[in-house]
């Protein structure tokens, strides 16, 4: 049965009857529920049972009778892009992402009490859950969104968990959806695994595809597999804990360097890695199978922390993750460990070793297993890792995902795992966590749809020139990149030198990027300005990014209770400007999506403007946009190249679009060789088409 | 049946069984009401119903199996502070009094929509309500309070209404509450008149008493009155209404000026005034008595407007009031009306009109009938106006009345209305609406028990003197004034220079001022920056106490949906120093409020102090302050005269009251006389005794 109808019906039925003050941000009710009232701040008041029933038959139940289940590629009669079939899993070439955290996106103070209540007086969970993220997808749907890209669900430890709810990437069962995710509203009848089905199942009525992040490289230190799989992870003693961290190689003058092969020597002569290499111990079953089975027993009958079993039994404890660079200044990753890809230690490595008998050691190069490969594959846990997806796959009907850090899994367990999905749904997806350019052929190659990139590092330093570079030079790579300015770890684009009108600028030129697919950080819509994370290029004072009395004020949405601040939109805004771009894009996506029709545009005139331009059928698509997000200027594009090949005449030319809703709708002078100047606000972005 | 105890057994009734998202300020819950739960703000999550109930148990009916009812003199067994008997209801000599607007001190955002609803989600009232204001009494009884003042709580008109909600001054029917005043929580069960039973008896079981503000000399322009005496009002043609205001005086320069005898010979002369009289028309029923059986008839079958209905028959319409001064700046006051107070024209200015027969006429000297009267007194309106506070007595047991512009009214009216409550009950207070001193012995003839004075334009002017003036020189008058610094009609303490400090100082200051009745305007313990009328010295911004962005910018309490904001309570704020103020006023009330006990204090330092003595049996209390709000100080008290009067030694004096919490605790340098220097802070205030 659809799950979406399961959650319709029982919605209904547990549909209290009196009146509730509770209230949700007016960007959730982009389809016209017929909200109680309207507050003060804008805010919609509903019975949420109402609203959501009523989003279901408004939205997403409008054209079918049950919800399609199984992945978007296999769902006959639903209409998506088609991929160009390069590659199965190209479609996402052609999508927009909306990057979210189901906890985060749409966590609300329902009843107005100043707190972000786990159980509030209706009984109701103000975190984010799969149920209420129903009342994103209009927003969704609105801004052109057709690819949903979820940051962890499955279940994570809460052991030293981070902040006041914990990392969602301390995954402690890949095979659980984490229960803070689930809805109170509906539980009593769905299960999380049938609400998270019903979400996907929501988002494939839209045309929406459902993508997942998966963390294969590193587990949570106390995590479901340790009872059956002892030999799967690093020990110490758990005495040495508090003395445990990256050794510090000083014989290395570099700091932060990749642990490549020269440096190996080095590394094993370092007394601070022989001290570190020693504390390993061998895993506890190894040590005394006879006490493993005590162990297991007890744990069976009582459940509790394996860890604090294990410490009680044998005074071990698992061995936390740090980076793979030597010389990082990271501090350890004390919630995560990393997984023994191998039996056996590194084949090119463990001639440095003097006690062949040394017990398994998370070092740089044992890290970085694709480089460091050993003989002996783990093969039992390659196996545990590629059935992942799968289990996603067919459970809930996901379309795509992302794997974590998978450059630093061996090559061979990357093939395994795309080749494993892929014989599900040949048309699944893969982003490869991969941030360098210049590994985009060899993502390609792996079987990997596109990489990341570094688009979030490049796109915000306008001045240093770096958005030109990424906008003009990412045509040239061999697989797509992420056209973004901003991602879950790094700085909010609205809170970077430029603000607003930066984020609106960026994210509507990323629709247009050659190369490039369209992504969405959930908030960047709403000018959010706290990160949800610190992790990559933070500022000094990253962490404070909203103003002190802000019930947020210091929070990161990856560690506590965050709600993005939806209240901040305002009139052509964001969302509105992508609604009115949706349109056109959908008009010109294969043009667009292929390099081949791209024509580069250069300026005559004008500071830092910047613009693409596309060859269709009978007419080409120009995007001229001003980078500048403080003044307006004049921009002057030389067209009288592309007016000599396709012989275009001016006054042929159609404004499809202008951000700034007042102002000179088109071009109003040209040089002596009809090269026209366009006036753009600051931070404007003007689209139009010439008939050939 | 005690009303209380029928609301008790309504609100357990009525009370839904579902959870209810309301909430109040924590200041109306000192009585320690177990919350649901506490928001970030500092407001209690309650169920009101629940609230009160307990409320009603806990405090109101913790000493009663029952509320007593009658007025606070006629109850026995209730122990209330003994008047000192030289004249009934000299009790008020010994109160501290209370003022408030039933409306606006109980308004509060319970369901926090950022709007104040006459009938929110739960159908509950936003505005303030006789029920809700049972919440405030346990506040009151912590500050010391023993005497509620109600601003106008009879009907009052809507037509042409102030504001959003309208004036309670312009009452249209004295005999009947205002239907805004009931509370939806328990109005199927309680009548309105039932609801402000229950309050009066709640009141008077804390001891506290109840006095209400009637308007003898105004009634609304649409009033209840009209239909069975149009001859009591003055007429105009309703096509001159728009001509019609005060009659300016050119030929007196002076401005704003009392109507004395010497001016009128000038005022009879004017053109203006002339003109002014001759829009005058005779009442409709005299002009017309068969027409007025058939209006009668029509309002009887079809109700509706009164004025509307004889302006269709006659074309005319209530002539509206203005200042009683010559040459007053104010405007009209377009929702009120004067009484005819004779049926006659005035005898000492009747001659120099031309006419005699000209139509009754509102003009400065009819206006102030007290200085002008006639030869008629209308005597079936006198009868009217004295049945006023009989009614209240009887139907509510209320305790005592201020009566407005009381100054206006001829002496044998007042005389009348006093005598007539006094004859129900011998211990019913008066208060005269006269701000001026030097009538205070007159008032006190006439049966009044004290006056309002000229505290609230005296006490905040400190640079000038003007403080030290009221309170050293206010012992002089022949009775009692309030020792206030703010009313409902003058500027905030908070909103003047000296801000929260200033306001502070003074509230606990006027707790020991001689010939003073403390009066805390309701808002004031909050540091309320906004006014609630800017009737008296508003300046230029008065309007705009508050921050743009607060909900109730621009907004008067008076006219306008209004909360206090009551979120604004800090630690050791003024109720928490009014509570422990309390018991010292009461050890030493008899003391305090006898001026015989006074002795005034000297001081030889200090910039601004100021201080009262007075000498109990065996001992002398003193208190002294810092009146500048601004910065600390040592002030030195001249103790050498006192001290030879009563031989005290300094080593027997004891700290009762510092109000800050840090600082030195006592005075701890001495002269060559052995007067004491003292620490006092910013408007901080300390109080001592020697023995005798």
């Amino acid at each position: 049965m659809s799950k979406l109808l399961k959650l319709r019906e029982t919605l209904a039925n547990n549909k209290p009857s009196y009146p509730m003050n509770y209230s949700i941000p007016s960007m959730f009710n982009l389809f016209g529920h017929n909200a109680i009232s309207v507050l003060s701040n804008g805010e919609h008041l509903v019975n949420p049972y109402d609203f959501l029933i009523d989003l279901i038959d408004q939205v997403l139940l409008k054209n079918y009778e049950s919800a399609p289940t199984g992945s978007l590629s296999t769902i006959k009669g639903v209409k998506v892009s088609k991929s160009n079939k390069k590659m199965g899993g190209d479609w996402i070439l052609k999508s927009t992402v909306y990057s979210m955290m189901i906890r985060t996106s749409t966590t609300w103070d329902h009843d107005r009490n100043g707190y972000i209540d786990e159980n509030n007086i209706y009984h109701i969970k103000e975190t984010g859950t799969f149920l209420k993220t129903l009342a994103l997808l209009p927003l969704l749907d609105k801004m052109g969104v057709d690819s949903i890209y979820l940051l962890p669900i499955s279940k994570f430890s809460l052991k030293n968990k981070k902040g006041e709810l914990g990392s969602p990437y301390g995954v402690s069962n890949f095979f659980e959806l984490d229960p803070s995710l689930s809805d109170p509203m509906v539980e009593n009848n769905l299960s999380v695994d049938e609400q998270f089905q019903a979400l996907v199942e929501a988002a494939h009525t839209l045309g929406m595809r459902v993508m997942i992040d998966i963390i294969p490289r590193t587990n949570a230190t106390e995590n479901d597999l340790i009872i059956d799989h002892p030999d799967w992870f690093y020990w110490i003693k758990s005495s040495d804990l508090s003395l445990y961290k990256p050794p510090y190689v000083d014989e290395i003058a570099e700091r932060t360097v990749s642990p490549t092969s020269k440096f190996m020597p080095t590394v094993y002569k370092s007394p601070s890695v022989l001290n570190h290499i020693q504390m390993f111990q061998f895993d506890p079953q190894t040590q005394d199978s006879t006490k493993w089975s005590k162990l297991k027993k007890e744990y069976a009958r009582k459940g509790g922390s394996i860890l604090e079993l294990v410490d009680k039994y044998y005074g071990l404890t698992i061995a936390p993750a740090f980076s793979d660079h030597i010389n990082d200044i990271q501090p350890p990753w004390t919630d995560v460990t990393f997984f023994r890809m191998y039996m056996d230690h590194p084949i090119e490595t463990s001639k440095y070793l003097k006690d062949k008998n040394t017990a398994p050691y998370i070092l740089f190069d044992t890290i970085k297993s694709n480089l460091y490969p050993g003989h002996k594959p783990n093969v039992e846990l390659w196996d545990t890792l590629s059935n992942i997806i799968p289990h996603y796959q067919k459970t809930y009907g996901i379309d795509g995902a992302r794997i974590d850090m998978g450059h630093a899994l061996p090559k061979e367990l990357v093939n395994q795992i795309i080749t494993t999905a892929r014989a599900i749904d040949p048309d699944f997806a893969f982003i490869a966590e991969e941030l360098n350019p210049d590994n985009a052929k060899h993502a390609r190659k792996l079987g990997y749809n596109m990489i990341i990139g570094n688009g979030f590092s490049m796109e915000p330093h306008i001045w240093e020139g770096k958005l030109h570079h990424f906008y003009y030079k990412s045509v040239e790579l061999d697989c797509a990149v992420f056209a973004c300015g901003e991602t879950h770890d790094t700085p909010r684009l609205a809170a970077r030198d430029g603000g607003q009108n930066l984020s609106k600028f960026l994210t509507v030129m990323n629709m247009f990027m050659p190369n490039g697919v369209p992504f969405i950080n959930s908030g960047q819509e709403v000018y959010e300005k706290q990160p949800m994370n610190t992790g990559i290029d933070p500022r000094p004072n990253e962490l404070y990014m909203l103003e002190p009395n802000d019930p947020f004020y210091g929070k990161l949405a990856l560690f506590d209770k965050f709600a993005i601040h939806y209240l901040n939109h305002m009139h052509n805004d964001i969302s509105d400007n992508l609604a009115k771009i949706k349109p056109i894009r959908k008009k010109y996506l294969n043009v667009i999506t292929d390099k081949n029709n791209y024509i580069p545009v250069h300026f005559l005139d004008g500071y830092n403007p910047v613009g693409f331009a596309y060859e269709a059928k009978n007419e080409i698509l120009l995007i001229v946009g001003n980078a500048n997000p403080f003044d307006a200027q004049h921009a002057k594009v030389d067209l009288s190249a592309i007016r000599k090949r396709f012989n275009i005449q001016q006054n042929e030319a159609r404004l499809l679009y202008a951000m700034h809703e007042s102002g000179p709708r088109m071009f109003y002078e040209f040089d002596e060789n009809k090269n026209p100047y366009f006036f753009l606000g600051a931070g404007e972005v003007k689209i139009l088409v010439f008939n050939k």
